[in-house]
């Protein structure tokens, strides 16, 4: 039996040991994320282990809702005290689960403690994490140093004014990049009831009307240039499904037209829209050699009760099962077809998505980049051993896995890099093992070079930074 | 080379083997099944092991049919024993079948013959077998309490008298519980040839006639206070896939009034009466606190010929790929903001669904349960080990394993217990694998508990019998 | 660690060698690959290695993409020693990748290369591997009867002459059979702009002008009969979905003459006619006794950019996610229901659909054949360890492994044969563990007869050869 999560965690064998040593020390890029620029540039301490911890992410409410606890001590009046009591008696509930991992990773490497979690260790361990962080090193900038970050780019709006990156940047005594990606969703949401105050914010920081489909792609191009001079070289969009319904431009200046006179668009006006609207982003990205990600699968919001409640991202999201492929393979071959499909990485949340995401990348590969179209690691509730395994298979089998440009935390969280570990120790077990197997040569120079690329140097030249 | 199916089948490392040793012995609470309270209520004892195994069997049926045998040998008029025989020359090309080890199972704790069944063996073992019937100890509730049932929840219509349930109840020579589950289906089956002979059976049970929406769900309303009275505590509906389309009451009239004058009905208007019918009857649910089951993805009845010579449940159905998520969320969220949600257990035929369903429970747990949503366990064609084990990481991954109601049978013969004993093992697998590899910590204490209680108590609970 | 590729390779345990040590030998019916006839004919020696593994090979095409090769390099004017040298530069990179284990396999057993293949090896390997083209035994004839290969199925257009089929059976010195296969997918793409110039070449072929539906099916029937006379046993088919819409006679004469005419059919036209089509063929393979393939799920032709630069079959197709179940479903039942339906073999290109398939067997076996209904193994894209293992796992599961009409190359390669070994490895080693761990007895006569006969046997007798 090994011992609960020591040092050979995960690897199994003395390959995969060999190969984790050669790529675990390895920076972090961390390209797709959803910290706040703000918080980094604030660099406040954390009251307690329940902030650092249970402020805002989702994760966890949503697994102690699984577990019966009642709203209060979860986004509730409850106090930080009792709300961590409460996680910590749910923890030995979560067998099997990657909450369960995370959350000893970050005791671990954080904190040094190596004790499980649960309700009665709850106030040893509170005790203990406090003390730490009063005595300093846990403000978001010390957090990121710690983990050896490299490079974030945080998830912005189009119309956001990039301040906070600015500060930062201007801030010699941080030394990690923090850069903006472009995620221009409200955008293309035309339907939302957010479209028209999201267009009056663009007017604003654009300081001019928006009044045609025209003007808006001169706005957003506009906002393209800003954040290129930011340090802008990743883009993301949401799709569940992806959109294709090829429209002209007389067309999308009519559907324009009517979404700002509050005219209801049928379903393939506002497909016709997003399509033209994501070809002429797609064009811009790839003049500026920016990588686009495509997020599909998400479907948001699915608990109208707590939406009113909470808001967005409270844990109400879940896993749509649309197809995706026709239109995927339609829409990347029309900005193909025109030269203007710029670096691409396809995710999926429905792991069942897997192969048709993997088969799609070789329809698109060129010589601009090894691997120009990437298959994304498994993302959000496919963040787990089984989930990474799987997507790794899959990017293995059908595409070149040397080239693949590895781990992002996706997170709200200055305490998730060490998810960046976990995937290195899943990714070494899987070579590890091909090696013992004797299905890969014992071709060292080569694997620890390959893990090294996919831990970090491969994201690294692939966003050209 | 493990010995074939002795006592560590399925188990491979000690911890394996010390939490089935803490699980094996719970009680079996199997809270969807198709036995027949008649059958329990005769309690007959069985002529030979050919009506006791293939009397209506239909996995086995199908099972032979893909070995070529003749139809006289499967529901023909051949000999008990000839069928037997064809049984037993099937038997060795089942490899890696799980009706393999099912089979072996029964003979192993029913018979207590070792022996593996086929061509050679099937003389040998069809003479100990039946002579271990004639000797007794094989009707339905020998059977039953051999096999240490707690608790079995048949399947029955609105429209059953449940009198062979009132007779189990009155006779106190059986201590068995034995409750119905309310089924409904026919009364969703709008345009089913079977709706209006249904509805006909509905009005005999109730005495009056039923000529409005509003009439059948008082109707049913007064079925469900009966059933209610008669011990029930969970529901069932089979859907390919949910529906959900919301109508006004006034619609909802005008499609039963239709449908009652036999009008054909258009797709729309049927599922708008099944999403007003369903939404109605889980509010009934929630009220009574009972468990609503959402069995999704089943494609039945596929073959017309054999159909019209052998009629439904004789090994025709087969796996739907059908789209579920946006409406099943839809459907959830309806009756959760409401204060309609009843607890509700979501299962689906077709395992691409695994992370669809896993991802669905959080969206509407809450604190009246440890984990009022669940995901229903392996079914149907998936109840085999690598069904199992999908079933059960995608549990664990995406919601709160300690918190599973478990193994159903949803079998139709007397021999099916054995199940639980094959899920326990491969659950107990599972975990074992977790400790003995690092991913959870060796605490006896918790992970004893947590197998007794997803054997057995959390299911007991979660009903609350 | 076991070394790279010996002779143990993909077998694990003692089980799993005596296995494969009893299949290994077993002559190879590969019953549907993509070999040319006039090649074989002429059974040229090829130029180099280049020409023989990068001729023609798209696999190896769209792997040399997605690590960045310019195609100059790939289809394009590089010499064949700069093509090989890129391709060998690629292969270290393809960690995890079938084409890595292809590859070696290739290198191993027709050249007797034990290195592996990178920029660092690559001139040595050009030198030994082309000298030994050089010196005889190489040419499709003696790759083919060295791989102790027993019959190929070719596909074929039913407007194709034959007349290598026929040179070739003429030619005693050639002991292998070479049979061809119906494939008519150009008389189905009703749509297509290949269907009218197709159609005046099944008129040329016939002698006889085709006006009518009526006229086609007659066409199509005599060319059926010429097919047999050339020693047809099989057919396929390729669906992205299967269509299902049936049609009278008279919907299906005005479809033809619309099409005719050069008038544009609506989606549901064209489906009516394939439907009505695809049944009329069907029983005509019945009536044969013909195996009828059905390979669903793929997507070609996804870069028109390249398509319009190379043409079809060269590395730009993909695995589509439609929905099948139903479709299958009906046209099955429709041909079973008139006892019309051929013996029947089920592909996916996308694995979500292997429990759909696996399922769909069962509905419509029948004493005709053992398993007349077969799920075909794991194909194109899902042609590695992992794909081959889940088609094994879901056929044993839903089906009766034993019998399994097993392999094919899907091949345009005279080198690919080895496939077939690396599918008897991993059906040996799945087979092992089920007798190791204790879920198979160990009964060598069962287990040694059911690999020689899934390798084998089992497909010789399911065509019926």
């Amino acid at each position: 039996m090994k011992p609960f999560m020591d040092e050979r965690f995960l690897l199994t064998t003395p390959t995969a040991e060999r190969l984790f040593a050669a790529c675990k020390d390895a920076p972090i890029f961390d390209w797709h994320c959803h910290l706040s620029p703000k918080e980094i540039y604030e660099n406040k301490t954390p009251r307690d282990i329940t902030e650092l911890w249970l402020g805002g992410d989702h994760y966890k409410w949503r697994a102690m809702r699984g577990c019966g606890v009642p709203e209060e001590y979860i986004t509730g009046n409850a106090s930080p005290y009792e709300k961590f009591k409460k996680w910590a008696a749910c923890m030995p509930k979560f067998i099997g689960n990657p909450l369960y991992h995370w959350t000893h990773l970050e005791l671990q490497r954080y904190f040094g403690i190596t004790e499980t979690l649960s309700e009665k260790t709850a106030d040893a361990i509170w005790q203990k994490a406090n003390a730490m962080i009063a005595a300093g090193g846990f403000t978001p900038r010390e957090l990121i140093e710690k983990s050896n970050v490299f490079c974030v780019c945080t998830t912005d709006d189009p119309a956001d004014t990039l301040e906070y990156h600015a500060l930062i940047a201007a801030d010699d005594s941080f030394r990690v990049q923090v850069r903006p990606a472009f995620r221009p969703d409200k955008a293309l949401a035309i339907t939302a009831p957010t479209f028209l105050p999201w267009l009056r914010q663009l007017e604003a920081v654009c300081g001019k009307e928006i009044r045609s489909f025209a003007a808006l792609k001169e706005a957003l191009l506009e906002r393209i240039v800003f954040f290129e001079k930011m340090g802008c070289r990743a883009t993301d969009h949401a799709f569940n499904p992806v959109p294709f319904k090829r429209m002209t431009d007389a067309e999308t200046e009519v559907v324009f037209t009517k979404a700002l006179a509050g005219i209801p668009l049928s379903k393939g006006e506002a497909e016709g829209y997003q399509t033209e609207l994501l070809r002429f982003l797609a064009a811009a990205y790839k003049k500026r050699g920016w990588a686009m990600e495509l997020h599909m699968g998400a479907m948001r919001n699915n608990n109208r009760r707590m939406f009113e409640a909470l808001g967005p991202d409270t844990g109400y999201d879940s896993i749509a099962d649309d197809q995706m492929a026709h239109k995927l393979s339609r829409l990347l071959d029309s900005l193909d077809y025109e030269g203007n499909l710029p670096k691409t990485i396809l995710f999926t949340l429905n792991p069942k998505d897997n192969y048709v995401l993997g088969a799609m990348l070789g329809n698109f590969q060129s010589d601009e980049a090894a691997s120009k179209i990437q298959f994304g690691t498994a993302w959000w509730f496919n963040d787990n051993i089984d989930g990474m395994r799987q997507q790794i298979r899959a990017f293995a089998n059908l595409g070149v896995l040397a080239n693949f440009i590895g781990m992002i935390t996706d997170s709200r969280s200055f305490l998730s890099y060490p998810r960046h570990e976990y995937f290195r120790r899943i990714l070494c077990e899987y070579i590890g093992n091909l090696v013992e197997n004797g299905e890969y040569p014992a071709d060292f120079d080569v694997l620890e070079a390959a893990v090294r690329d996919i831990a970090f140097n491969n994201a690294k030249k692939y966003f050209g930074i």
